[in-house]
């Protein structure tokens, strides 16, 4: 069944570049791609070496590899592409996809560098497509129930925020060792990797995360990024105080020397009328703080919640969805975006949030500002 | 790419049984199967009208449906069936998917009366056909982690038990709405739903659950099984004190009238030399206590774990895996079994885990010793 | 300052019986009665032996010390005495003191039997003297407004109850052990700790727990006692499936063999309209479960707290209050009725909910009807 | 009995200064000095009005009331004092009484400005009296296992410190209210409450908490403190990053904005070996973190603790100690160190963490350098 067959929902057929063997994040793709078979998947850039691609291609029973995305394109039946290559590469692969008339996937960070992201963010904004950065945080129903939450006024205007995302993963000098995974080892090399790794991996994470449940913008910066363990080139944590155009202030931190910490990302936004706390490690809750009221716990899957966390819901409260179905939601926002185009109807408003160009632009320029501040020990503007 | 092409991993063909529009488990077996690639939906029969069938198959992107399973596998081109129909038609159908040499996943429980399921069991064993009932815990990798540590030895031997299955789905009389969903309305019809609709529903998990953690038989029960809501035929709670075949003690709790209860599993078994916790609200840990030593939460992903609940993780810890995952758990081993017979070589020991038709069959005599119990005022041995 | 001074409030003269050196719980009550400054401790009864008794006082600061109650009481100068003696004392000593006039502080269980129960109830009800009974977790605010809820109707007519006590104290056989401390030894001596050592020591205020919050009686019981660790003579392990009066159904655990349960008190009341949850470990906070609502988490110190609770906080949300102070609710409450005696004027209603010796003598019927329960395998009725 | 009768332990004849009626803090003290019956408190100053601190005095049970601190000074019997007055006051009371002789504990922060403070610290090193500031959350026994481990090296050397306190009692412009709490008032106006207000009242906290855990020197601050409630004078929100003496890097948070936030304090620990977390909503737990290993979490009251947590215990696991008992264990340890004096012989070494003004001066220095780097917007280094 292809995307023409009309019966049936459409199938948005989709090409993947990088995340083979090994990888990371390629699997978390593909199974994101996978959960509501909204994809067919056609053919996979895995390797520049065409019949080591054709071969893992085959491997993960994708019918056709490819040893680059223009032989892909020149093969034609796509509808769209995956890029999961390291981030220094999306630029030239997203234009190329793009200018061919491909709908794009994306892997975050958009870019390493503010000037490959406005390309990439220009490109879209000429060609119209539809374009998807896979910050997927976003795509969590009490995420979601956030943003919806904030967005009616339901803890009036927001005047603090904290977020943090804390790893384990560099709280020693791995990096010395002999034998560390190839995944790893272009993230730390600042050309491959950006010239803040941990601001680039999980500190654009947090950075959207703000974002996307807030819709604040961030005026300008006091930011500390650094090597903590010592002899390291690469940054393994990054704080900054942050002064929002609302007059809101607030705090972030994103580190890998945090011993056992275990993908913690956690947000937290007060307004002047109430309070909304999230974090990964209860994923499905909620919390709803007012001054003298009971604290509420919202979860996921309840007839309560708004619309727009709602729709991103599979499971009834208690089932615990995960990683995946977050992930999941933003292929399938993607998914409507893209059938609705090549069905010529309107999309679901709902479907309208994922996180494009535009956001991973912002979340370049926040970065080039922490970095500035921090080599200048001052308060920066973020550009815009 | 069919399970005969020899490239990439084997995919099972598999048509589906029920499950359709509508349904409340459907989509969950589907999405299960899909979430590692390794079947081809090739069928299924969703309706007993196959012109029916055939559009609704459509509209999920299977490529055929039909009237009825033998219509299914007069088609040909399938190595398995997946059932996910009412309780009392499972008999009929997996006996006769297993009489034309087709592996069988089962939704639980395996039937509605023990011969029924006897008579599935002694066809699973003469036919030596892959049975797999979707008793989905215990797909879970933290509930694998908690199997594998008992049987290692690492709480001594096991003395004291409690498990309890909590809902708030019945607990008011909803079943005199007029709008009750037909997928709640079968259940509660005892011919359909069986003799104690809450043990059938979700005490069958309890005690399969107790079943799978400790590895220990049941040897009595005193129970109380009825309907707490005044008016209601269909048992809403059931109860039982245990008495284990190695002299351990225990308790059960079955109930849907729990307000607020969002399928609420929890269990919690102490050994002469520790003891283990683990609940589905916070399914990533396992909590292991030791008198006169810190509580230590073990997390879904992490390096210590033991190889049962390592094969059934699919992300680092902290990035939360949920019901999906624990379902496609019980797939992907059904799947490694199937493929190792397709392949003739042996299957990976770690899949050999999952609920099987004999499982099924010890929780319909558990069930049925609570029906005679409750009725009795007193003890009664559960037949074996 | 004595209780006739008039200036500041009263205080209560009060001395001790029991509770000396190496006592587990008498160090709790001395802390309790000093926490709202109400009691002018004037003298204590530590050993048989008359000198020790004295040296013992002086060492904890207390003026005057006995080789007996009655040396004591003709001493004069007392409103009140505590007892906090073994089991199978209380009624000799609480009759003694009731006769001289004296109100009473006793430890829990009431007594080891329920004769001896039932005497001490009725020379309480034939002198018209106050008598609390220190089941002192209903002196905890957040279970003080589960009561105040329940009886306002919030979560409507109560039709399930679970309630467990788990501690890991005796999960392995540690009375083998010589160096067994003599507070725990008498404890397991059946002559002084009663018939089922884990009814009378925590079952006991799991049933307390039970009638305090729902306030149902219960109307029969389905229980299993006993030692679960091999060669015990004292049980260590009490299950039971409870009816109660309204119809409601329940299950109550009192464990000590729970490897690692440090004092796990739990209970969870679920009527038609909606739940209540609370827990030792977090017993500051309340759960309010309704379907289909959020989840509501109330704190003590909250502004929306019922009377009752508002009354037993003494700190603001957030900043912890414990043992000691629940404990020492009930010594307020039973100081505020004592010195509203001496005052002749009409104590303060919210001080009425505190444990009496009615309650202590539910409590060892209950305990009778599990114990008659456990020994012939059937349905039991509990006395009044 | 008094500190020279020789009979029992010896209690501190103790005088109160402030803290009187409608105090927020003065019943604390008192209930912290009375929990563990080592003090006898002979008098008190509640009002610069004699007659009304008389009958002050007397309606909460003191003995004597005052006019003045001198007065009750020349009245004689005193070994110690405790003050509990405004801010603003406390250098003056402080001197006049350690120029008596007299051992002190005072309320925190140690004063309102640095000079201020330096003069005390002075005078407590000039006459060598004991000095305790009741920045009680060092008293928490998990929170002196976190120095205790921190101290042995158990997470190896610190390179991260995160720690916050938020509340939500000024989320709103109360102070525009005509019925303010006269308790609050004060707080809120610079002259009496301090250069910020927020960080005098409870970030000194965040730095005395870092400082007790850690002892690590906090080298350099980036500040930024204000009033994010418009048209607020007060500073209601205090955010740094903060550079350590020995490289560590952190971030701390103090602020009153955040609705709902019940006294929320916490701090986490990273080492180059582990971390450790602990917030004060489960002060009875601490989180121990080691990549690839479970969490531990280790409970108030067990065995493993150190002897600097054993000791300050007073009950066991499960039965929780709160905010009183943390309280208390300052005034205990005062009062060892004080008997210690009074008896000629050294004081428990345990006893000697208790924070001094040396430790308060520090606080001030910290604030003071946070203040100039918020209005500078540059890092400003902290004076020794």
């Amino acid at each position: 069944m292809t995307a023409a067959s009309g019966k049936g929902p459409t199938r948005i057929r989709l090409g993947f570049v990088g995340g083979g063997r090994g990888a990371l994040i390629g699997p978390v793709h593909r199974t994101a791609a996978r959960l509501d078979d909204r994809f067919e998947v056609v053919g996979a850039v895995l390797s520049s070496n065409a019949e080591k691609s054709v071969a893992d291609a085959a491997a993960l029973g994708i019918p056709n590899g490819y040893g680059s995305l223009g032989q892909m394109i020149r093969a034609g039946g796509l509808d769209a592409v995956a890029i999961a290559t390291p981030n220094d590469s999306h630029a030239a692969l997203a234009i190329e996809a793009l200018d061919a008339g491909l709908h794009v996937v994306c892997d975050k960070p958009l870019a390493n560098t503010a000037p490959d992201g406005r390309r990439i963010a220009r490109k879209v904004a000429e060609t119209g497509l539809v374009f998807c950065l896979t910050h997927n945080y976003s795509g969590y129903p009490m995420v979601r129930q956030m943003r919806a939450m904030i967005e009616a006024g339901r803890i009036g205007k927001v005047h603090l925020v904290q977020a943090s995302y804390r790893q384990g993963t560099l709280a020693t000098a791995i990096e010395t060792s002999d034998d560390i995974p190839a995944r790893l080892r272009w993230r730390l090399d600042p050309a491959k990797g950006g010239g803040s790794h941990v601001m680039g991996d999980i500190g654009s994470h947090v950075h959207q995360l703000i974002r996307y449940t807030t819709g604040l913008g961030i005026d300008s910066v006091m930011a500390e990024l650094g090597a903590i363990v010592p002899g390291r080139q690469a940054h393994d944590t990054g704080q900054a105080l942050l002064r929002f155009a609302n007059g809101a202030r607030g705090q972030m931190l994103a580190t890998k020397v945090a011993h056992g910490a275990e993908n913690a990302l956690a947000i937290e936004v007060h307004g002047d009328q109430g309070g909304l706390e999230w974090r990964q490690s209860r994923l499905d809750e909620l919390t709803w703080l007012r001054n003298g009221e009971p604290q509420q716990i919202l979860t996921r899957g309840s007839p309560y919640l708004e619309p727009l966390a709602r729709q991103a819901c599979r499971l009834p409260p208690g089932h615990p969805e995960g990683f995946h179905e977050g992930f999941g939601n933003l292929y399938r926002d993607f998914a409507e975006q893209v059938a609705a185009r090549l069905e010529g109807r309107e999309a679901d408003p709902l479907a309208a949030t994922i996180p494009t160009a535009a956001t991973g632009l912002d979340t370049l320029l926040f970065i080039d500002a922490c970095i500035r501040s921090s080599e200048t020990g001052s308060w920066q503007k973020v550009e815009r």
